[in-house]
């Protein structure tokens, strides 16, 4: 192991190097920066610039929370079941339940356009540190700072969403990515596919076989795999890049690489922020989690179409609550808490022997603890408010249009940000998507929502008297949700366009109650930005120039839903000595053990199936990579850059690698590309999308 | 209706029943003080000192939270299957799930000894109001004089116990019972029985048919009975007072009499104080019931044997979860509120116009405020200690033998009040109990309390560092169960018998936990007390003389888990349309329509007595008697104090009870006599029982 590179990624992971495997394979890495040393080192792999744009030009985004990829000439996207579930239950019905039965087009023409699915692929990237920062004049307070920033971010994404090659605000789009929590700025271009079409899902109790109780274990079992295709001009998409299919598969032992979008990590977070996200953000959020998957339960356990109309949400609710849980139980543990505050000791001691930035970086510390106590005293307020507005479809959409309202007639660079026009096509995307939009189920989350509301703030709370307009929050909600227009896409449509006149003058009950949340939540967030964020940024910048001073600059910044290379080997865990492979006979056994409960018994084709199928044909498999949400999804790779696998999930141990790597004992599991094949042409005669992927 | 003494009773009920029905059937009366003249008016009945007494002394208490009833010459109890569910679940083992099976014993000798279930029956009550406020001399401040009665208090009850016919703490108890929030002090004398064998009870899928879906819900198939029986000496107990069995049963619009142990009510709660329990009791305390069921949730659905062991937990919780979520969407309709605050300011205007006492009763509402604000600064970090510490059997045991050590050298009436003399014979037989302490369902109990502290204290709060002694939650958790010997109920009464000395050399480390917590629970108990209980008494009972002086001392304490008399009427909820019966072809008719879910699936020899079975026999029904928690297992009367009914639950309008009576809509639901016996005779084969109660 490189032990410079490593260190200078996150520096806890010194410890656990130390104490543990020498084989930790850390790190989500900038394609632009990848971790050449280590992987020559190690693996003897040196990728090539055109081995790392292939890979680039063939890994997409799909939706804000998934990752997919190119997997044929015609356009054919990869990625998991559980990352289309939005899209499979939006296509949904109660006559026609895709997630219950499946899905699979043979021929085009079958094909199920998404209502409002997003893919994106990475076009190319700059570095715009040095033009972001020169924002900033002397004299500037760090509020004033951070709005200047925030500005010339607005305005380098017009730029270059409008410049040559932009497309205009059509097929493009750009982003500006801030790195290591504030020391670098990328302008990221995208290629932007809205025409995404449903090729193949199976039943989602194959897809998420084990569901809650498997979620995060191993030895696992599930077919999490969807197809999409991309469209453009009505005709599939014909990509330069698309990623080959090995025909071989992974094998014990074999490094591999991922290519995805992890969402976010918090590694390099301070010890007084890491203990702000252990004693206020993750309680405050498991709080709201909890809260909701009981919520939900009761409102599905009361009849079938309840519970199919609810279903993806506790999907995500119950995902969340492992995810959380498990970061947390990380950050109560002494043990994690020890590493951190042992590596931040040794990179103060370095800082310490600085003469000429010693104080300063000093402070910076001392900044984040300073933004973080401040935060404390408005964080319940605002999360509370955030959850509260976004946690219904019909209310967050009511709250874009009143804020559209407000910020579209100013200049593009002075809105806020998910209001400038870069960021406009995903936003109609969003808000005239046709998805259904089901009222009993609104009406429970509109409820839910209010009572949050007035249990975190209080009954007496201005936003809660003026939000609940002198009604119980079941009572209002069903008001605003029987007696809207927005419910129609077009009615959504003419009130944007029809703009702020439109808006305020507007007696639509949802309308209404989105306004009232407008102004306590402006505040909020101003005030987030100006006492919190910017000053984040700015110390955090700060703290990079430390790192990057003691390590060097060839460290991976935290994850950002950016593209990203993780790299590792094929491998079980020692410690619970679990496997590194599963196969096909394991589902049977597996279903058998659990028999009767809902989330383990197989469909009818799968029994009918069974003495066709190949039962030693692996079927899902772990390796060390690294990996967070975000990175569902993303294709497994050989070095050739073949899929061996489909990234779907990590293990229990994977869960706290949002501020820490565990190289001994997380790990990343992947669908087999085996499994997948076997699965397509014997249980579900889907031979031509096989052929299609292994180009028979 | 009688005006008068309605609005004697609770403010708020003015404004319901001018709005609402002339039938409103409020109030949990006293025996020694009956609505006497509500029942002459409405139901031409004048109870005679007899017929009350007779229902004292059939009516008892059954361990903590319930209420069961003597209902044969030979000291059977009947009462709920969920009353009795604790003591069921610690008879069952892996082997032999009685919840599961259900249970029957046609003789006397398979009748099961309850490990820790104790039965108590009011013998008899006086006044102490006098002597209690007697013990508060001038010049005392407010902290002084709560400190100065509890003393007294404490003395009382020892006084009561040791003295004649109190039986030296044999078979008799003492307790002082505080009524009116403050305003009367009453002590009880019950008789006490530890010999309590379990007799009958159905299996738990048809004592809570239709699980917590159903629960507060009507119509309703449930057969939530269960029989217990007394012994004294080794002998099932001769009583001199048991219900007779009706044989006609109930019939619509038809007065019924409940008599029972009803928990707790806070109708006589100032606005403010209301308040408190909206924006901060009852947020927080949801907020542990959420977090609770989906912990509980997750351990059961690891396998079979955790979801046994782990049953009547997570019953309490989903009930919990449905008793407050009620409660609270009560508390958060503005409607509700209105009522609360129109009547306080109907007393506030009678106050203003008294000369004498204006100034000091209107300084007690003031008073109540200010006590809740002072609580608002610490009820979270009282509330989390004390829900941690008592999270499990082991641990809540070590509490007591930490703070035993340091109680019993003290005078008894010195003692916290749970240690004094008369409490000892009731903590013993929890200390000593046989239950089964599983060790999974403990060391999760545990890891819940443990991350439940560092969540809501911070993990830098200093009983944080002190419990989790360096440790993560589930690890601290595991080395202090593994290695604890007070699983052994003998190791536990050692401890308790070789007191500080034993105790502090102690190196249990289910006792090292347990110390962690003593200082500063002691210490945050003695705020509340000094701070918030002694100021909310001393106002509370000013306030109560205000409320004598406007309408007469004929009005009805809130509850406190003592004997009360309910009245009311059989009758469906208008509103609804829902019927006041249902019968017992309708549970099978319930069954068929949920088909499939395990809640609603009856046992295979109810399908095989279906055509035996009078599919007419009335099953549940409905009355407008005002009841709440506590009142499970009270028995449903008629005028001549026969048994027609068995109550086991409220519809969901009753569950804003606790602070306000909706005799418009909210319900009592009992278990039909009729249909008790036919299920008996002919589901169970329990002929001998049903003689026994019917006494043919």
């Amino acid at each position: 192991m490189n032990r410079q590179s490593i260190s200078a990624a996150s520096l806890g992971l010194l410890l656990l190097a130390a104490a543990g495997s020498a084989r930790a394979d850390e790190g989500m890495w900038l394609i632009s920066n990848p971790p050449r040393e280590s992987l020559k080192t190690k693996y003897n792999f040196e990728p090539s610039e055109d081995w790392l744009k292939h890979m680039q030009r063939s890994v997409v985004r799909v939706g804000m929370g998934g990752t997919g990829s190119i997997v044929s000439p015609d356009g054919l996207v990869m990625t998991n079941h559980h990352v289309g579930l939005g899209a499979i239950a939006k296509l949904s019905t109660k006559e026609n339940d895709l997630m219950k039965n499946g899905f699979y087009a043979p021929t085009r023409e079958q094909e199920l356009k998404c209502p409002d699915t997003e893919i994106r692929l990475l076009w190319d990237t700059q570095d715009v540190t040095d033009r972001v920062n020169g924002a900033v004049k002397p004299g500037m307070s760090t509020a004033e700072a951070g709005t200047a920033r925030r500005k010339l971010i607005s305005q380098i994404e017009k730029e270059c969403q409008d410049g040559p090659g932009g497309g205009g605000g059509g097929g493009f789009r750009c982003q500006v990515v801030t790195l290591y929590q504030g020391a670098k700025y990328h302008v990221y271009r995208y290629k932007v596919f809205n025409d995404v079409r449903l090729v193949f899902s199976p039943e989602e109790v194959v897809g998420s076989f084990g569901g809650d109780i498997d979620n995060f274990e191993f030895p696992r079992y599930s077919l999490d795999m969807t197809f999409f295709r991309l469209y453009e001009d009505g005709k599939p998409y014909k990509p330069e890049h698309y990623l080959s299919w090995s025909a071989d598969g992974a094998k014990e032992n074999e490094p591999v690489f991922v290519f995805g979008h992890p969402g976010r990590t918090r590694r390099l977070y301070t010890v007084d922020h890491l203990k702000f996200l252990r004693d206020v953000d993750l309680p405050e959020r498991m709080s709201r989690v909890w809260r909701n998957e009981v919520k939900l339960q009761g409102f599905a356990g009361k009849n079938a179409e309840n519970a199919r109309i609810a279903q993806s949400n506790m999907r995500s609710v119950a995902n969340g609550r492992k995810v959380f849980t498990g970061l947390l139980a990380g950050l109560q543990d002494p043990e994690l808490m020890g590493k951190k505050i042992n590596s931040e000791s040794e990179l103060r001691s370095f800082i310490d022997r600085d003469g000429a930035n010693a104080r300063d970086w000093a402070a910076a510390f001392e900044s984040v603890a300073n933004a973080e106590r401040v935060y404390r005293e408005f964080y319940n307020e605002k999360a509370t408010i955030d959850a509260a507005v976004g946690g219904s479809g019909l209310l967050s959409r009511a709250f874009d249009i009143v804020q559209l309202a407000d910020e579209l007639p100013k200049p593009s660079a002075e809105r806020l940000r998910e209001y400038a026009d870069p960021a406009l096509p995903s936003l109609y995307l969003r808000l005239y998507s046709t998805e259904p939009l089901y009222e009993a189920l609104e009406i429970e989350k509109i409820t839910q929502a209010l009572s949050l509301l007035a249990e975190r703030l209080g009954g007496d709370h201005p936003l809660v008297v003026a939000a609940l307009a002198g009604q119980s929050p079941r009572k209002r909600a069903q008001d605003c949700v029987w007696g809207t227009d927005l419910k129609d896409p077009a009615a959504r449509k003419a009130l944007v366009e029809g703009g702020a006149a439109a808006v305020s003058t507007s007696k639509d009950p949802m309308l209404v109650l989105a306004a009232a949340f407008d102004p306590r939540s402006r505040e909020l967030r101003k005030l987030y930005e100006d006492k919190v964020e910017s000053v984040e940024r700015e110390a955090y910048a700060k703290i990079a120039q430390a790192r990057f001073a003691r390590s060097g600059e060839s460290m991976y910044p935290d994850a950002t839903s950016t593209l990203r290379m993780s790299f590792g080997t094929v491998r079980g865990v020692a410690r619970d000595q679990t496997p590194a492979f599963t196969d096909i006979g394991g589902l049977f056994a597996r279903a058998q053990e659990r028999k009767g409960e809902a989330e383990f018994t197989l469909p009818a084709r799968w029994d009918a199936a069974k003495s066709k199928l190949d039962l030693k044909t692996p079927y899902n498999f772990t390796a060390d990579c690294d990996i967070i949400g975000g990175n569902s999804g993303s294709p497994t790779v050989n070095a050739k850059g073949e899929v061996v696998g489909l990234i779907f999930d990590g293990n229990v141990y994977s869960l706290t690698g949002d501020v820490i790597y565990d190289g001994e004992n997380g790990r990343s599991i992947s669908v087999d590309s085996r499994g997948m094949i076997e699965a397509l042409r014997k249980v579900y005669n889907a031979g031509t999308l096989a052929d299609e992927l292994t180009r028979k």
